[in-house]
């Protein structure tokens, strides 16, 4: 690539998490980088669309200077709206995060922050998500080395038509970090329970709680790779047709 | 099964919709039916789940009689709460739909319909989304006639571990349909535009809009299927790895 690369910067921890702000500061250093962000929170919005609200953009300031522009929208509004509507040209990369907490597992399938990625990869454009893999306070400067490292990769290789990377990154110094691993998805998922509350108009609600059911213990799943202190790149698809049952289901009477 | 089945029915378009009321007829047939969804429309919300607020559930009438739950949540929301904090013990199938409009394609990963089901099949019960493939008001008792057919046979066949089906049916009359499908997830997807517009207060908002394109031409495809007046059937799974890409990428320089 001879020119610099134009890189979108998005997430769905919103345009003011400090994740966002580490992100763009090493994306600078690889390209163009423009960040379109929601304007608030927008964690476990799953794959969503907003289809019924209009959707408004503002100019967002960050320490007295232009940051990017904020949305009232979904991470996937996000990236249609930068490709279609902000950006005067397509990115050649877009990247969502530095998410807080881990996007894993079945957990994938609620993450905002890889729903941007599809909707990027959907569109055609390489798209990559990151997670630091803590809800914990912690500084985001070596997920941001190892960020930049991975896009460094991507902008190199490119990658395969309907392919996005899912990388998530273990919450230790970087001397601590013993590699990157390509893996797959887990099983691991969240056995829930729900809290009964009543408040103080003494009507009944509830909490979402639970605990993490560890499922899985080969190297090559992402939360293994996690819990050794390896980042781990997991390349995603969105066709989620189980092939493996289509000819079991074939075999079913099917009459009307 | 000796006892009747215990039936979970939750939507995306809200406990109001036409479409669950017209389910729950259908399900009453075939065992004991439970409504839980939505207190409002959730469509396009992917497989959001509500973390950052309480829920709450309110006892729902229609027709002066007691109909179900209404939950102020995601469809995803709805099934858990129903399975840990509502229902006096586990259903054996859960049902969602019958939902107005395609859940085909690529919009399979926005649908909260889908996601319903998901969140059944994680959870370890069979499960299946019904979608009408219109937008136009049409009645559903075509639709909950083979939304009924469907659930029998899951009922008496079971689904494979982590297997979930994703049913459209074409809006025509029961004659017209021409049979059962059984589908792959197509890639025929939307090419999205902003329609640009400014409010009353001079400040500029967007619509979302699009033309689909059809990119498949395969008869065993979800949308080809429905064109040709068929009930797609598509067995789907959540494993998002893109196993196809996992050789390719290993071969990466992945150095820290």
């Amino acid at each position: 690539m001879n020119q610099k690369p134009r890189i979108l910067v998005t997430n769905d921890d919103g345009i003011y998490a400090p994740g966002i702000y580490a992100l763009y500061q090493v994306m600078k250093e690889l390209g163009e980088a423009y960040v379109v962000a929601p304007d608030s929170e927008r964690s476990a919005v799953g794959h969503a669309i907003t289809l019924s609200d209009p959707l408004r953009v503002q100019e967002f300031e960050k320490n007295g200077a232009f940051f990017g522009w904020a949305v009232n929208g979904t991470p996937a509004d996000c990236v249609k709206l930068a490709i279609k509507a902000i950006l005067p040209s397509p990115p050649d990369l877009i990247v969502s995060g530095i998410n807080q907490g881990s996007n894993t597992a079945t957990n994938v399938i609620y993450s905002g922050t890889v729903s941007a990625a599809t909707e990027g990869t959907i569109i055609g454009i390489p798209s990559i998500a990151f997670s630091l893999t803590t809800f914990k306070k912690i500084d985001f400067s070596t997920s941001a080395k190892i960020a930049k490292i991975i896009a460094e990769q991507v902008l190199e290789h490119g990658l395969p038509e309907g392919t996005l990377l899912n990388v998530n990154i273990p919450p230790v110094e970087f001397p601590e970090i013993k590699g990157i691993k390509v893996t797959r998805q887990g099983k691991t998922r969240f056995e829930e329970s729900f809290e009964k509350r009543i408040d103080p108009m003494h009507r009944t609600y509830y909490w979402l709680g639970g605990t993490k059911l560890i499922l899985d213990s080969e190297e090559d799943v992402d939360d293994v790779a996690i819990m050794n202190n390896y980042v781990s790149v997991t390349p995603l698809q969105y066709d989620m047709t189980d092939y493996k049952a289509l000819e079991g289901l074939r075999k079913w009477r099917w009459k009307l």
